[in-house]
């Protein structure tokens, strides 16, 4: 067991693990980053980003390796493969990191452990995800390079209905699959998308009962296998893209024991300091309640989770200060 | 006056502005910035940035630069040396943007004036803060700049202690003048701040009752003229730098008659979702209460402010809706 007490353990090298890490060891605090894989999470399979501003285009990966370049240089100390299995409060108010082969003390724990996109298991979904050849998960992010193009949409639910409506506005033409009759979006949502699909000359095409069954291509994504789970019928849509909404998996199943999670899995925190219901662990990224999921915004979370650390560090009982209060107008 | 109705007017083209406008024009809504010089605000001025992840270091106005051409490419209007003089809600529900020679109509409304460091007014403040040669107001942001040198710092509140306990961990020495007998920062800091400078072989001294009457150098930062207010005495004290941590001015003036603002002028806002008190109107960057105040920090609030829109233009009544509490762990 490592004896060594870290100022600040932080759970997960991702955008919103690396932001934290920058601020933490510039303000010189002994940080650690424990990465079940390799630093950078989901957006290391993205070929192209648009919309971290600041860059113009450039890739996930790239990106990575400049923040994690950055950390180095400030002492943060990375350790890769390491996987977290629970945190436990120790009597001297310590927090204690276990992992698989090894223990570690902090003062403070900042938890990033991302969330992951669900998969649809279809065969060409890897594929063409590893080579940007395709297939997307996120309208917000990558419906500008659909410009004009067809694309096939797959979801019921908010996010899938929004991101389609995006699409729209960018690919000449969009299909959308449902696998059942009824879309579970907000109902208001569902009247645009119905709205937008019966408009004369639309671009949008709604499948009820459909669900796709493979990506096929020849070194990207040329069209879907889409089955109609009612009639049983199958039938190949022609497209260059495929957009997966069928929802995100946090990666929390390790903190079941010691903080409180929503159904969904998410870590509950109040939003204004990102605080976590287990004193000294705070919150950053796409794991918690109220993210917008977005890669800058994951960043700038690690940073306020730092920022906020300093905090609790000066007075424990800072914790539980009720201090957002006096930031709201009335009525809220 | 303009007829056109805009999508989203955002009154403030520094990076939280810039971060709301990217997300704006590239979800394809019609998307103005009113600044009422030119873009960058306070960064503008800063030489050296080592906290914006991604870059290892970048001046303020390059990076801005880069910024703004990523806004522009997705179809952001920009009006340069366009003063807001005031909000008001139409009858319609559309809000009406008040310039001194002209007026918008929006959907909605992004509010990210930012802030300005209040200045010390001493002789040698504008022309070594301009060149980037000693005169910082952030030392989260600069302290490392000043590694092994001398430094001065000013000030008594929270702030200025934080930052100049910062301070002490890179600087070989620093002399922190403050005018006053006693600090009105909170007691925790003072105390930490005495016992620093009490402890053997200390690199801080704090000298009370004083106040910086000039800077001074050729070319860059030499040395700060210390008067005692109670002796009259003047003295130069050496330094290679001077913070200067004496507050923080929102620029909201121009706000008063329309959004909830605290007493210090910042504009109040729930921190989950960014609304202030006119529905429609939301903020973004270090304008508002809770504002972390870095450069990351304020880019990702326009970011979330644009996201936040969303939900506003599909579902006015969304105003007012208090999701927030699903988010907060229990006993928050």
């Amino acid at each position: 067991m490592t004896q060594d007490v870290y100022d600040v353990i932080i759970i997960g090298g991702g955008p919103a693990g690396l932001g934290a890490a920058l601020y933490a060891s510039r303000d010189r605090y002994k940080t650690l980053i424990l990465e079940k894989y390799f630093p950078g999470g989901q957006i290391m399979t993205t070929d192209r980003i648009e919309n971290y501003p600041g860059f113009e285009s450039i890739d996930g990966a790239s990106l990575i390796m400049k923040m994690q370049n950055q950390v180095e240089t400030f002492g943060t100390e990375i350790k890769t493969s390491a996987e977290v299995t629970g945190l436990k409060k120790l009597d001297s108010g310590l927090i204690q990191v276990v992992c698989d082969e090894d223990a570690y003390v902090t003062r403070a724990v900042i938890l990033s452990p991302g969330s992951s996109y669900r998969k649809l298991g279809a065969p060409g979904e890897e594929e063409f995800r590893s080579a940007g050849a395709g297939v997307s998960y996120c309208g917000t992010c990558d419906a500008p390079f659909f410009r004009d193009k067809e694309v096939v949409s797959i979801g019921g639910g908010n996010t899938a209905v929004e991101e389609t409506l995006h699409l729209a506005k960018y690919a000449s033409k969009v299909t959308m699959l449902h696998r059942r009759e009824e879309f579970r979006a907000a109902r208001v949502l569902v009247e645009e998308l119905e709205a937008k699909a019966q408009a004369p000359d639309s671009n949008l095409v709604i499948r009820y009962n459909s669900v796709c069954t493979a990506i096929e291509g020849d070194g990207k994504c040329q069209s879907a296998k889409v089955k109609n789970v009612k009639t049983g019928t199958v039938e190949d849509v022609p497209c260059d893209g495929v957009f997966i909404f069928v929802g995100t998996v946090p990666n929390t199943d390790f903190l079941k024991d010691s903080v409180e999670l929503t159904e969904a899995g998410f870590i509950k925190c109040d939003t204004a300091r990102l605080r976590t219901s287990m004193p000294g662990v705070f919150v950053a990224g796409d794991c918690r309640t109220g993210a917008d999921m977005q890669l800058i915004t994951a960043v700038a979370d690690g940073v306020s989770a730092a920022m906020a650390l300093k905090e609790y560090y000066r007075d424990p009982n800072w914790w539980t200060a009720k201090e957002v209060e006096d930031m709201q107008p009335s009525g809220f």
